[in-house]
């Protein structure tokens, strides 16, 4: 396989939009490829995601008309992907795959995604279609629901009380809005305490308001290319080590909600293929769609044993400065989720920091970032690993 | 890039199920899977289609439960992919090319819809969001007025009257129906003349009910290989000789619809790519949503010169028997049109045409064969030519 590089990344300002789906991809899309030294008639392929811009807009069948939006040539095949919310993860994977078998030399990947005309309550039940249909969605389960039973089973599985496992919780906030409020095109951009979390509205006991990511509405892209190409056209791209994804069931064939195990095989791909571990990841983007979320996350990856990462945001280990930076963007807590976006804004975020532009959310040092992104109830784990050089 | 065999097939009886989209794939999938001397757990990954599971079931997300539901592993990842009408060839395209590169050496692809359940006019309106939502779905536009329209365009741009064009128009439908009725897996399975097409209710003036194809529900899968396992599993592989994708813009922008540039595009790849002319296909299965769209796609491929094909199956051309047999399994009119599935089904067809399975319908030492499928109006196109031996 031929080393793979990301030339260039966008991404939209994240939050409510009056755009639409294809005028925000097209923002971050063309951004993209200008910072890349490219012209949209380069691209030989376009690698979409979009989650329900039919429920959103009406819209199904985006990707050749984001094809259009762009001025993407006739040649380059127009892709559509959706794995619920790491759909563009997916799609810069494949994308990556197909530029390392040489198939195509530059592709553009990303997504997009348009939730917050619905409302949350309404975007809540829309998306909750992420669910098993037949036995899980239609008896009321929500993805708020999904994380509260983890957060339960995790406090009885590993014998920590729910209230000092709240307060815990209630630091990962914390930590994400403050990193937020350094990150201009963050959803929210004003730091909390953990009162702000303790006295919220209740969601799904033991999740309040502030454990919960918001929905958005945004876009990303990246420019994925051949390394010999990075060269010529891009004057800091960043290589991409290694990647993994990975599938399983419906919640009801999930023994232990705890451990997420289509994420420790899809990162335990990323790190095979890297030749990495996790003690050379300087810089983490992870899929922190609850709070809860962010503390297995931890856990999959190897940062922590199990049982053990419930208190790292409280101890201030995954801040900036901190042993493992975790979302330094504000994560999808405060950068926020417009969900078919979001991974290529994980993408974008890692991309930044590792070429040192990420300003005063600068991780210092950072050459070796990890992305992590979760679709639907761990049906589906995507994981790429980026490093600032070659290998 | 390695060469890469299909190795099983297999597809519901189109038409309309009781079954869910996750059972009719499970059917398919696991049949394809038997049929290959193999297992569940010999799938490297699963790259699975559906379009508007949404709609129809509440279902997003659908891939990770499609993995679950034929015990794929853990380590498999399941992909969805979405491209209108081209939804399953897509994915088909995308497990060949990752076989190809040496990424997975075994795959599972294909893909499921279940549309009846709306009725027509609802599916008619629910699968109009293939339309650009903005600029064309909206004020009304619909699959069957394309396709009129494109039916209006050829009359006038080549001089033939709109009464001989409709007889022309017809004659399709008769073929196609005469096809069907001798495959036990096609929706409609009877005979029709030419008064039954000239009778019929009008749809969208110049097109007829029988000069549409109906919504079925169906589901359609293949495993793809790395062609070394062929030799292992099967006895009887089918190779994957070229392919391409393409994609344009929405209506607006397409200034003559009698000539679909996609198409031309990617059918010109999947030739450049086998080595292979419109000389050398014996048998294919083509993209017939509307009478008329048959036409359209001789015409692109190169079997006749422009302006030329309207009367092919008049003249029993494209008849079992004829110069090239053209939708031998009674096509999207008559075998049916399950949106996510039919590339799949298309792929089915030819794969058991080459290995001389197709009874009764059989096309006599058929040894090349081409599946064309098109998404949308013309947003997407995808074409895979396969033969009976390696190149």
């Amino acid at each position: 396989m031929r080393q793979v590089a990301i030339l260039g990344v966008a991404m939209t300002k994240f939050g409510v939009s009056e755009k639409t789906n294809l005028e925000m991809f097209a923002e971050a899309g063309l951004e993209a490829i200008a910072q890349s030294d490219l012209e949209p008639k380069d691209m030989e392929a376009l690698y979409f995601g979009n989650c329900l811009g039919d429920f959103e807009e009406g819209q199904m069948h985006m990707a050749p008309f984001a094809h259009a939006e762009l001025g993407l040539p006739i040649s380059a095949p127009a892709t559509r992907f959706e794995a619920a919310c790491a759909t563009a993860t997916v799609a810069i994977r494949h994308a990556a795959l197909l530029v390392g078998a040489g198939i195509y030399d530059v592709v553009l990947a990303g997504g997009t995604e348009r939730a917050c005309a619905m409302g949350t309550p309404l975007a809540t039940k829309t998306f909750a279609m992420g669910h098993h249909a037949q036995y899980e969605s239609r008896p009321g389960l929500t993805f708020p629901g999904v994380f509260a039973m983890a957060a339960h089973m995790y406090s009885d599985k590993y014998g920590i009380p729910l209230k000092e496992l709240k307060l815990n919780m209630a630091e990962v906030a914390v930590k994400n809005h403050y990193h937020g409020s350094m990150n201009p095109k963050a959803h929210f951009q004003k730091e909390i305490d953990v009162n702000t979390v303790l006295d919220g509205m209740m969601v799904a006991d033991p999740l309040q308001l502030f454990d919960c990511c918001p929905f958005s509405d945004g876009a990303a892209a990246v420019v994925v290319a051949e390394a010999g190409k990075a060269k010529d056209f891009s004057k800091k791209p960043v290589y991409i080590a290694g990647m993994g994804q990975a599938s399983c069931g419906p919640l009801y064939l999930q023994k232990d909600i705890t451990r997420v195990r289509s994420r420790e095989e899809s990162v335990s791909q990323a790190y095979r293929e890297s030749g990495l571990g996790p003690d050379d990841i300087d810089v983490v983007e992870l899929h922190d769609c609850f709070t809860i979320a962010e503390i297995l996350a931890l856990e999959s990856f190897g940062f922590y044993e199990f049982g053990k990462a419930y208190d790292a945001a409280t101890k201030r280990e995954t801040y900036l400065g901190g042993k493992v930076v975790v979302n330094p963007s504000g994560g999808l807590k405060a950068k926020g989720h417009p969900i078919g976006a979001t991974g290529a804004a994980q993408v974008t975020e890692i991309v930044e920091q590792l070429r040192e532009e990420s300003g005063p959310r600068q991780v210092e040092g950072a050459r070796i970032g990890l992305v992590d992104t979760l679709g639907g109830d761990f049906g589906t784990i995507c994981n790429i690993i980026l490093r600032s050089e070659t290998s």
